[in-house]
């Protein structure tokens, strides 16, 4: 059994997961706004907490794994810097082995999602996984096992550049695919659009307001979901053109929307990738997020075995 | 010892090659215009020059590889298409196999090369290998193995959108990277500028004409070679920030013109890579190829080494 921790601006959570991927039990703390100190204890609060709810003993735990944004040092097992949270090369490595006496291993959460998707896909060596949200992460599975550069820092998906000198995005460069078809890009794309859209002046948009309007029969918003879902499967078009991997995974709050987006994203991808012509090639599976929320816990109690196992 | 086989529109190479990628023999016959028959006893002809050149028999031999462009089927070994070869499903192994008696494989060409560049190297387990000339080929390779998808038809790195909505690919996408970043895409820019570059009304425009021309001082020359080298430094960005690979390694047409080109492109990619603000970071290398227009037999050779290595 293994021990998960996904560390994020608002809560901490840690969950006991089986070798084969399944969450037995799950408790969160809120994320301190001390420093290391206060950090690395509130960590091992939700880990108490969750090891007495399934009356568990660290002896119990084959290894702990934390997932979180940010730069990691995984080497030393410490958390470098997050934008939103308070600590600065918090020493989790240490701080947990002396508390349970167990391995530790620590990696960035959108890899550890990929990891969890991995272990719940079937018969998918190779993954793709993609999180839609306010930003866009990504996660590489190569032949079973998680790929993160020589360096740990790649898979940087969303920071592509598919629209050469547009939009500034967050990292500095202009254009990245992060900067159209994340949610963010969505509301954005609807603000340039916003007297098209006939709403209210003055109220305030987000994805649900543009998906709520072309509900209701606005033609200008279904335009706007549309240009998004074409920016989307630019992207996701480029990744299978890399990769040719088993299976592409999207997760985050687009992927909720489930068919309504999944269904003309699989489409353009399959009308545009390179392989197209070649009838008989194996095409790339995409497939909405099996794991939701809880992909981050898993994928991080999961990390020990993927690394470690042959 | 192994056999490489590089098949191009004009000629078909072979080579024979140490197991530690030393190219010893070469030899050369026409790419035949007939079909089948006439490809498969071109390619035994190159190998049984080469052969007879080195003093060596078959039995000296442990593997045939065959590297060529378009598509290839390669569990039945069999090169299936290409736009300016003539063949079709050319049954390559099975002749090689009964001629001489060894193993046989079959790989794209951009992904021999990868393969042979990742011999050459030092020090290296992730690389990515793009090749930019008239087009832009790709191939991965992953701790120390080439990575070309789960259908085998991945590592299109050319063909990944820099310019959503630019200018049209041959592969029937707008704006990809090498409709910008490829000679061609270089030759574009300039005929686009034709009346600023001051030449000869009529005068056709090639890669060396740009050159020359700027270094004559023809300030629209330069600028368009500086807005060129920024094309290919997007796409390489791009390729660290998915990628973080111990090195790029650039090959074709484009690094033979060594560090006026390589040195602006890798100024751009460590400006623009996405890890730019943590400092203590291992960076990518980003080299020319090493071994030139040989990487193709070299690699092709060692395919068979790269496969069944542990």
């Amino acid at each position: 059994m293994y021990i998960g921790i996904d560390v994020g601006g608002m809560s901490i959570k840690a969950g006991i997961v089986t070798d084969k991927g399944k969450l037995l039990f799950k408790n969160s703390v809120p994320t301190p706004l001390g420093g290391n100190d206060e950090f690395c204890k509130a960590m091992g609060e939700a880990v108490d907490n969750v090891l007495s709810e399934a009356g568990c003993s660290p002896n119990d735990i084959d290894a702990i794994g934390v997932g979180a944004p940010g730069i990691i040092d995984r080497e030393n097992c410490r958390l470098v810097y997050s934008c939103n949270i308070h600590y600065e090369n918090a020493p989790v490595g240490d701080y947990l082995k002396s508390k349970y006496g167990t391995n530790v291993i620590a990696e960035n959460d959108a890899n550890c999602a990929a990891v969890g998707e991995y272990y719940a896909s079937e018969n998918a060596g190779n993954i793709v996984f993609i999180t839609l949200g306010t930003g866009i992460g990504g996660g590489i599975i190569i032949d079973g096992r998680l790929y993160s550069g020589s360096n740990g820092a790649g898979a940087e998906l969303g920071h592509t550049v598919t629209h050469a000198g547009g939009r500034k995005c967050g990292c500095g460069r202009c254009g990245c695919w992060e900067a159209y078809a994340s949610t963010s890009g969505l509301i954005k794309l609807a603000e340039e659009n916003r007297d098209k859209l006939g709403l209210t002046p003055g109220i305030s948009i987000d994805g649900i307001t543009i998906f709520n309007e072309s509900e209701k029969g606005n033609l200008e918003a279904s335009r706007i979901i549309n240009e998004w879902i074409g920016e989307i499967g630019i992207g996701l078009t480029n990744m299978v053109n890399i990769f040719q991997p088993d299976e592409i995974i999207i997760g985050g709050a687009v992927c909720a929307q489930g068919d309504v987006i999944m269904e003309p994203v699989r489409k353009y991808v399959y009308e545009n990738e390179y392989t197209a012509p070649d009838k008989n090639i194996k095409k790339v599976r995409i497939t909405a997020s099996r794991l939701g929320g809880d992909a981050g816990i898993i994928g991080a109690a999961l990390l020990w075995k993927n690394k470690t196992s042959k």
